[in-house]
């Protein structure tokens, strides 16, 4: 019942529903007139997305530079491209149009064009930022959160990392939620969408501090994913079905989650990161992969937590029954459970423990050693 | 499951725990050297929460001018003095101590004294502020979420109104929540401000809109403050129970609980009002009279809304037995249901009926009408 001390801050501006974007240019051109629009790989054009948001850009009277390319797994490289490109067109605000990649990217490239220092260095927590260029994002993927939160994952292929920065600096200033923007995003992100936002949860769930409101908030989102996730993926077009999805993604990491305790675990995800370094698998493939084998690890450490989970997720207070019920969650919706199921056989064990080992994945919590982690794999193949 | 468009905004900066106030100085320096310091009528001080936020404002080398006096039900007159003598001594920056009435009259303050108009006015919507003092709160009471809110309600009673005021001006720069500055709350007031809370996410889940996972959440901080309420009222000093009641009371009122609805009800705060007026009954007392009545009312219009909360919250479908549960639970806590157990006696009818036509007190989303306040106060009685 103990609460830890905290402090919530969140001064995103968050629009949320169908046609918010109808005031996307006169919000973007408080903040400058000279904007760098980043985007991926150019579904946000063949859907029509781009041309909403260019089309609300123009009608304000912007200039509008792009930085298009951003890939899955975000990578400092086209960070780098994108800030010399700011800096050269001496942008005064971005726009981010896209998902999760796009919008971690945009949030390091705001504070790289901002300070005189190479992006990485921020991503190694070597030096702080001094100020950032305003970020506006309109987001196309119901995952991440990262919309409304001061926190960026960037991938460096020279040194094989992949690695979160969170600075207050990162907060967007206003995030742009309009559901018919994800209508088109396919049957398999979406439920990898979902696992995202769900493992987000858990990791805040199994972070420092004890049950409080904010567990009872935290279990709620899971289980509103987890009811809305299978009538979603059979019916990808529903916008309201969309809408309680991105609502329910952008709360399981905006903050709230957190209060009141000593911060989230993570290290679920930084073992899912590794797979994704080594495999280029989807963030949220990894994710249902990672969590069942990182609940049975922990299901000695931690069996009052997982039979706390059980009791608000499935009326089951059995450990085992709570991560089967899991899996069988993960699997209903077509997120592979082991790496069989993602193509990774057996023989790759050896290479995927000295992956995590090498980079010393492990939680801010619940700590991992090199022992830990060859259970992990054992119970992921 | 449709979620209505909303804009989520919520800039205050919530420092919540034991010892926050360790930093109250330098915080408050940011924002300027002359504070005005609002205080209701003297507990503050004889309970050493005076001493710890004048030394704190002291050893940040700021100068302090001092208003108190704010009544429990706040009125305007006050605020006009500190207006006064704010302007007359030019601050820059308030420092409200005490709990809703002051926090809410010093919202007032600072618009009051940043703009030339007379604070009634703001009240009664007819004037919209450009400006305000920035504001920061120290909070003393458990209750009203003021602390992280952009609302603020003041009485008059030359007019015999009690109204609210909403503006993004309001939002106080910074709130200072430590649960050991509400230990000394006596038990009745520690329960209106439990009953305070609980209608507050009730307005929510009351207001317009269907269900999604913010009704849940909500549900979730009202299941929490009933199952600490008794704790803690049978253990007042116990800082731990009231960092849970008081993290409730601000999730249940700073915006939260109404993304994706079209706002709350307010129809049963709207009733209360007019019982404050008429006897100076503490607010929470006028609401665990007012609710049960209001329930019963709207049984017949909204009877899946008040059968979903009677799952969320004792896992009953039947409205008549929800209703019998929330009584019993304000009664529980030492929290009137009638206005007999208030010293009210039934002769009372007439004049209550005519203070509530006379204001048309009624609700945002669901309107009352002559008829409907007859038959709410014959079952208030």
């Amino acid at each position: 019942m103990s609460i830890e001390n905290f402090i919530a801050y969140n001064p995103v501006r968050l629009h949320f529903g169908k046609g918010v974007t109808d005031t996307l240019g006169e919000t973007v051109r408080q903040y400058g007139k000279k904007v760098l629009l980043v985007y991926g790989k150019g579904s946000v054009k063949k859907y029509g997305y781009y041309d909403k948001v260019l089309g609300q850009l123009a009608s304000a009277g912007l200039s509008v530079r792009e930085y298009h390319g951003i890939k899955p797994n975000p990578v400092v490289e086209d960070v780098r491209k994108a800030i010399a490109l700011g800096k050269a067109n001496k942008v005064e605000v971005i726009v981010a149009l896209g998902g999760g990649s796009v919008i971690d990217s945009a949030k390091i490239i705001s504070i790289g064009i901002a300070n005189e220092v190479d992006p990485w260095q921020f991503m190694m927590w070597q030096t702080m930022p001094q100020k950032a260029v305003p970020l506006v994002n309109v987001l196309t993927l119901a995952a991440t959160g990262t919309e409304m939160n001061a926190a960026a994952v960037l991938q460096n292929p020279e040194t094989g990392k992949k690695v979160g920065f969170v600075h207050p600096l990162l907060f967007p200033k206003d995030a742009f939620l309009d559901p018919s923007f994800t209508v088109t995003v396919p049957k398999d992100y979406t439920a990898y969408g979902i696992v995202d936002l769900i493992a987000h949860a858990l990791e805040a769930y199994f972070g420092g501090g004890e049950p409080s409101v904010v567990d009872r908030i935290t279990l709620s989102i899971i289980r509103d994913a987890m009811a809305w996730a299978l009538p979603l993926l059979n019916d990808l077009k529903n916008e309201e079905l969309r809408a309680n999805i991105m609502l329910d993604a952008t709360l399981a990491l905006n903050g709230l989650t957190s209060y009141g305790k000593t911060g989230g675990d993570w290290g679920a995800h930084a073992l899912g990161h590794e797979l994704s370094i080594l495999y280029d698998m989807p963030h949220g493939a990894t994710l249902s992969i990672v969590y069942p084998a990182w609940l049975r690890l922990q299901s000695e450490r931690l069996p009052k937590r997982i039979q706390q989970l059980g009791e608000g997720l499935f009326g089951t207070s059995r450990v085992e029954t709570t991560i089967k019920k899991l899996e069988e969650f993960f699997t209903s919706i077509g997120s592979p459970v082991r790496l069989s199921e993602a193509g990774i056989d057996a023989s790759r064990k050896e290479e995927i423990l000295n992956q995590m080992n090498k980079n010393q994945a492990s939680g801010m919590v619940h700590g991992l050693n090199d022992e830990d982690r060859k259970r992990l794999v054992e119970w992921m193949v």
